[in-house]
């Protein structure tokens, strides 16, 4: 039986990249510089001639955008849609809305890193019914409880179930899959594929906007081990930038 | 039991929409007048709090996009979307993409109107693998016959089984759906609705990016017949304006 190609996509920058935000859960809106970073990971896609036969995306208009974007461009805008939030970034809890520079400055460094790259430590909750909560949010009314933080673990938690239950079987099938998602969302799918440690996870950035293609055998591990970037040179560069984010 | 609500909406300007030419399955992009009907139909959606639980489009570019921008304006961006060809423009057969004004000029007023608006006379069919048709994109490799002509007709036979079997079961579940495009399918779609006989049809012009609104009672059949535009005014205009082509 033929295996599947994945291709993971972190969406392009958003509003609250641009200015340095925490934005977990917060439904933000792409920039002109993110719209642009859709539309070359669908060119890319094309030059590559690596046509998804279906997108699974987040909740997220972020991740929705970047995908309709780089589906138009690739001209494949017309393939199956699958929409969850189990793709979702993670919920940064109270965090959300707040400048990471300045929260830096004001906790130190370690308690800065510790929130953004602990394994199972989660931010302090948001409070329920607050600015930047998605508690009462329609799209989520039928998933049970809203979270109001969650660390990396949450995400794997939630995340890897769906994954079997759903792309693992497109995969299995012969697809080739789209998963347009986030910068944490996308480091839980990565530690599952990879079989990263708890500790090495800390150190994995994904940059913006360029499509990561996995190769994956018949138990869906990767045969091209952390996966390859179809623009290596800018997705180092933006995963250096992820690291440092912060520092300005 | 509750029913739902249906939001019929053609998709905005096309860019051969704009240069008067016959688009039918051609896959060709919105204009920026198009792009601002597609955002200004989600805002009146909003402002009706019309809001949509599920949409069903097209396989055609120009009400993708459509939908994307009207349910990003309504953020209305993470709802399930279902996509299928059954939905698509009549296929214009050896017309796509030639002018209508040229072809009014050269064919004459009673054969360019027999071809726009006959309910069972399809126009001459496309040379297959010809510039303009679809008999080998990927889209449609698995939908058996690709269409070389059709007339409204044979809208209505592929359509309204389809119809029956997906939109109505889910507006029969009480939910708002909104159905993303074109001016011959809708056509379709409100003949079987109003009853409309294949006669009064012809005079049933449906204008670009305004959402129609349909109320149906227990039998799916219209409560408000003919429908109810979020913007009437607009939607008069534009109407005439979809009559008169190929006047110009």
């Amino acid at each position: 039986m033929s295996t599947g190609t994945l291709v993971l996509l972190r969406h392009g920058e958003s509003e609250w990249n641009a200015l340095n935000l925490f934005t977990g859960w917060v439904d933000v809106h792409l920039t002109d510089k993110g719209i642009g970073e859709g539309k070359r990971a669908g060119e890319l896609l094309k030059e590559h001639d690596l046509l998804p036969d279906v997108l699974y995306t987040s909740l997220l208009r972020r991740a929705i955008n970047t995908a309709n974007l780089a589906l138009d461009a690739a001209d494949r805008h017309w393939i199956p849609v699958v929409r969850d939030w189990r793709l979702n970034e993670r919920h940064y809890g109270a965090l959300q809305g707040k400048n990471k520079a300045q929260t830096k400055a004001e906790y130190g460094d370690d308690q800065f890193m510790l929130w953004r790259r602990s394994y199972d430590t989660p931010p302090p909750a948001i409070e329920a019914g607050s600015e930047y909560s998605q508690d009462t949010d329609p799209q989520y009314a039928d998933i049970g409880e809203v979270p109001l933080t969650e660390c990396l673990l949450d995400v794997v938690k939630r995340l890897i179930p769906y994954w079997e239950d759903t792309i693992s079987q497109d995969l299995r099938a012969g697809k080739t899959v789209l998963v347009t998602a986030h910068g944490n969302s996308l480091r839980a799918l990565v530690k599952h594929l990879d079989g990263i440690s708890d500790e090495d996870i800390a150190s994995v950035n994904i940059p913006t906007g360029i499509p990561l293609r996995y190769d994956l055998d018949e138990n869906l591990k990767p045969i091209n081990k952390g996966g390859t970037y179809l623009d290596p040179e800018a997705a180092a560069a933006g995963a250096a930038a992820v690291a440092s984010q912060g520092a300005k």
